[in-house]
């Protein structure tokens, strides 16, 4: 019996500095530092550039890469013009996936593939995603696209660039944490098919393109739309316990609970949480919040014993929906902070780059003769 | 020393019915059947169903599938205006990649994943793929799209398209030979990574967008392009031998020789010489052909020994060329071909779906903590 890795699972293909994963403690670290302390103290534009370079940048550096990300937030107007004409009612991921296609026949350097051009490449991306997800959004909509504003935060110009409306101050913070919370995860499916685009020496247009694909795979980025439809589906806090006990009793999945890696608490899911609460001791507890609560309650008391905990998703739906986001862009949305640990990763691999290419056990027919079309049964 | 898999080499994921490959004794076969079988007797369409379907069809289920591909040739308008209005000069594999992305916003089954629907939109993505890298080759030189034709091969249909001239019958067949030769090799790059897309329940356009984006990088797509290069360089015959001893004696790299999985004649490179010879005797031996004669005479006596023999880029390219496809369009017409061993591929994944999710050995920096900004060094 030939031994078949499937899934891959448990493979080492490859080193890493960037992050650190312990499933069964439930810790996340990027450059070593604990995930809790990067939302906490840092912003998602710090952490992409430390992701990028490899290191916390000095001050003049991270003004530098600050000032490049606001500098390109603007897509060019063909770029505009392509996502308007796009028929009305696709998967946003799908036009994701083309716009973000299209933006490399724009770019004169996209053919580059030193480490020193996908850097700058990657620092464009990452600033014009969030204008390409946002005209998306509102070209679905049928709603004019706004233009991007250079004087607001990475997660505040987004927001900006969704509603028309300038968000708050504490609007745009618990954005930019989500957004620091999901910028970076280890050999997750779409950064691993990212690198496996990038290991043929392509250009980062095509590993980004490929990883956006990957990541529209509802066993991958659709979650904590899932999750939503959970909570719609309860309605209302007081059947909560009853909806929960009845999917467990019939050993059903539920939403936002469980992870491949995690055995525990996903360390994401408590940032997430605290603020939820936070805003609950503020402005009182919304029935989602209170539906959330329940459930995590029953599932941590009836199967956290067997490393079932609620993720990451589980709150971040939630969040997005206070925030003015629709759940069909919730996976746009992950996208938008992914993109730099994409880019961080493809850059990284692309340095010791070797071409990936496992093997399949061949199990088919062996001495098979082609057979004359009327002769075939 | 933890052990690390670089490039998954040798590490087997899953299991495939349709591609056997032996590089030591230099072996292909689909679905058991020697590839020098399907090329000397079998059609680019009757090799795609049966990879699509595991199995020889009989004769209606080959005129059922013929004549899917002959009705769904045309594209609709809306994606011949975006082919239009791509900037000119932009890499045609960028083009593809883009077009094809925005195929599936056209495509109203385009989120549908089963076995089924993934086959049906794979009927489509094949005869289309054709009209598509025409339009493309066209446009991007100025000339006005050709639309296609019904009553043609497929591989016929693909040369009138891409000249606007039908093709004689010879041509014709020598190009569908060529797509036999590249429909399907295993598990290289481009297909592990459409399976690696597939692999979180992903649409098709994604995984073949994909799979064109990592067909796309030099270290896989790029070969045959980089051969006639080569020829060109040398420029004429007398100047062969002198070229490539000088190279062998500099232990440079020689395009179209060598391949990591064939350590003898890649069985696809001896039925396209035998095509050369014919053509050869009938015609007089072309200049480009003389100087393949002298470069694999000298490779096989002074490196054979250690494996390396000319591989199937070695001779397509003048192939090609003789077909009046020009060397930048070698790699469309390269997925031209591979797009059913895509589909077929992802298929076959699919109805054993499995994520795929490998690690990174972590070996970046332990215990860190974040530092304020004006703290660091």
């Amino acid at each position: 019996m030939t031994n078949i890795a499937k899934g891959l699972e448990g493979v080492l293909f490859t080193e890493s500095k960037l992050t650190f994963i312990n499933g069964s403690e439930g810790i996340l670290t990027h450059l070593g530092i604990p995930i809790q302390e990067w939302a906490e103290k840092s912003t998602f534009e710090e952490l992409s550039l430390a992701l990028l370079d490899g290191k916390l940048p000095t001050a003049a550096e991270l003004a530098h890469f600050d000032a490049e990300l606001r500098a390109n937030r603007a897509v060019p107007q063909q770029l505009i013009d392509v996502i308007q004409n796009m028929p009305r009612g696709v998967h946003p991921m799908q036009a994701l996936r083309t716009a973000v296609s299209y933006l490399g026949l724009l770019d004169p350097q996209a053919e580059e593939v030193t480490p020193e051009a996908r850097r700058a490449i990657a620092t464009r991306m990452i600033a014009q995603f969030s204008t390409i997800i946002a005209a998306i959004n509102r070209a679905q909509e049928g709603q004019e696209i706004v233009a991007p504003r250079a004087d607001l935060t990475h997660a505040g110009n987004y927001l900006y660039m969704l509603s028309g409306k300038e968000p708050t101050a504490e609007q745009a913070r618990l954005f930019d944490i989500a957004l620091v919370l999901h910028a970076d995860h280890g050999m997750n499916a779409s950064t691993f098919t990212a690198i496996a685009t990038s290991s043929t020496l392509s250009d980062m247009y095509s590993c980004i393109t490929s990883a956006i694909g990957a990541l529209k795979g509802p066993l991958h980025g659709g979650a904590n739309e899932a999750v939503m439809d959970m909570l719609d589906e309860v309605g209302n806090p007081e059947q909560a316990e009853a909806y929960i006990t009845k999917k467990l009793d019939n050993k059903e999945k539920i939403m936002g609970v469980g992870h491949r890696v995690y055995k525990y608490f996903d360390p994401r899911s408590r940032v997430l949480r605290d603020y939820a609460e936070v805003v609950a001791n503020k402005q009182g507890k919304s029935n989602y919040y209170q539906i959330l609560e329940t459930i995590e309650k029953v599932v941590v008391d009836r199967i956290g014993s067997k490393g079932i905990y609620p993720n990451v998703d589980f709150y971040s739906g939630t969040v997005y929906s206070d925030l003015g986001i629709r759940k069909e862009y919730f996976t746009p949305i992950f996208a938008l902070a992914r993109i730099s640990g994409w880019c961080a990763s493809v850059i990284e691999y692309s340095r010791d780059n070797r071409l990936l290419r496992p093997d399949a056990v061949y199990s088919g027919a062996t001495d098979a003769h082609y057979v004359d079309i009327q002769d075939r049964q």
